[in-house]
């Protein structure tokens, strides 16, 4: 009985994802589902890719949050266009709440669009919203076994970012077993080793995103 | 409909709760669940743990995981009893899962059991287990704003252990913040400061653990 609620409720967001993934297909937009860890630096990616992108890209970023709407006041401040999603108590975002987020912002004047999933390695993984591209980001200080622990996330995401690497000296992060586990669960995942305070690896990952939005141009040309 | 079936989940869990309580009470065992984001130190902890109650108490450790027995593993290395619950998927434990495993421990021979949650900082704080109390742990890297956006485990917890207190120096956390939004939510958290590394403030966790573990005794003594 549960199992066919689930899979109702999976139904249902599958088709809204696609609405979702339709409405920005034909506004030409890239959409990027952002999904980590509480605390791994997904709002920090954030700021730090905003300003990687100024003049090349005009950004805005769905805030996915339990509570609070801290996140989105901090984008808003630094001139990044930003909307909050608050799911009170829900453990992961829904195509339909993303949806609502897309028809409040102006797509017209948009061409990548991040979505900064819940604080939560496991049950975003389990809901499709439209993107065209998942990324997962795992900090240093979380430590290199979370793929072996929350393998779902990392079998699924077409990157991997490894965050807080400014930390790398003062806690014990195998980098290369890390990197070794990804590539076993996901040899198509790309990989970025990024700091948020130094800003090293920003310009990689960035040239990785506009990419991308190329891609998704491109198609939307070929159209 | 949605809403009806969750209800019944929580119900049957509720009632497989009452039976855990009421068979560790009937042993006077203590029963601790601890609950974090990925990464912030449940296993550490649960190790310095062990170390600390060496000769005080007879702990053993449930632990949950997604995926994987590598924290079982480590435990059963550093000589404490250990047992793995792997959810294959599920984003929490459930109190059936925690029926189980406690069956498959020698609760004669145990003061008190520590049941490790998967690591998830929304989800496990909607199921009960049978626990005498809940432990939040948070790390410092995570950053002070976790109890303003999961508020929900902040609310209901018997303590918050904040853990990685060894990078204060190389992070962004400002202690005296988190504290006062931990009591704001929550004012009879009790809270520790501790580090893994060091064995930093382990003791009085330690102490705060034996203090409830003699109190489940003597409530036992009185039945």
């Amino acid at each position: 009985m549960e199992i066919k609620v689930l899979k109702n409720i999976l139904n249902a967001n599958s088709q809204i994802a696609e609405q979702n993934h339709r409405l920005l297909a034909g506004k030409s937009i890239l959409a990027v589902n952002v999904m980590s860890s509480p605390g791994a630096g997904k709002t920090t990616l954030m700021l730090r890719t905003a300003e990687e992108l100024k003049g090349k890209a005009r950004i805005a970023v769905i805030e996915g949050d339990v509570s609070s709407s801290i996140d989105t006041e901090k984008l808003i401040q630094a001139g990044v266009t930003a909307i909050q999603i608050n799911t009170d108590g829900g453990c992961h975002l829904d195509a339909g709440m993303v949806n609502s987020a897309l028809l409040n912002l102006p797509l017209d004047e948009l061409d990548i669009i991040f979505i900064e999933n819940v604080g939560n390695l496991i049950c975003p993984g389990e809901f499709d919203l439209g993107e065209h591209l998942k990324v997962v980001i795992s900090s240093t200080p979380e430590g290199e076994d979370k793929p072996h622990k929350y393998p779902l996330l990392f079998t699924i995401t077409n990157a991997v970012v490894i965050s807080k690497t400014d930390l790398m000296p003062y806690v014990n992060f195998d980098m290369d077993g890390f990197c070794l586990t990804v590539k076993g669960l996901n040899q198509k995942a790309e990989l970025f080793k990024i700091c948020g305070i130094t800003g090293d690896g920003i310009g990689e990952w960035g040239e990785w995103i506009m990419k991308n939005r190329d891609i998704v141009r491109a198609n939307a040309g070929k159209k």
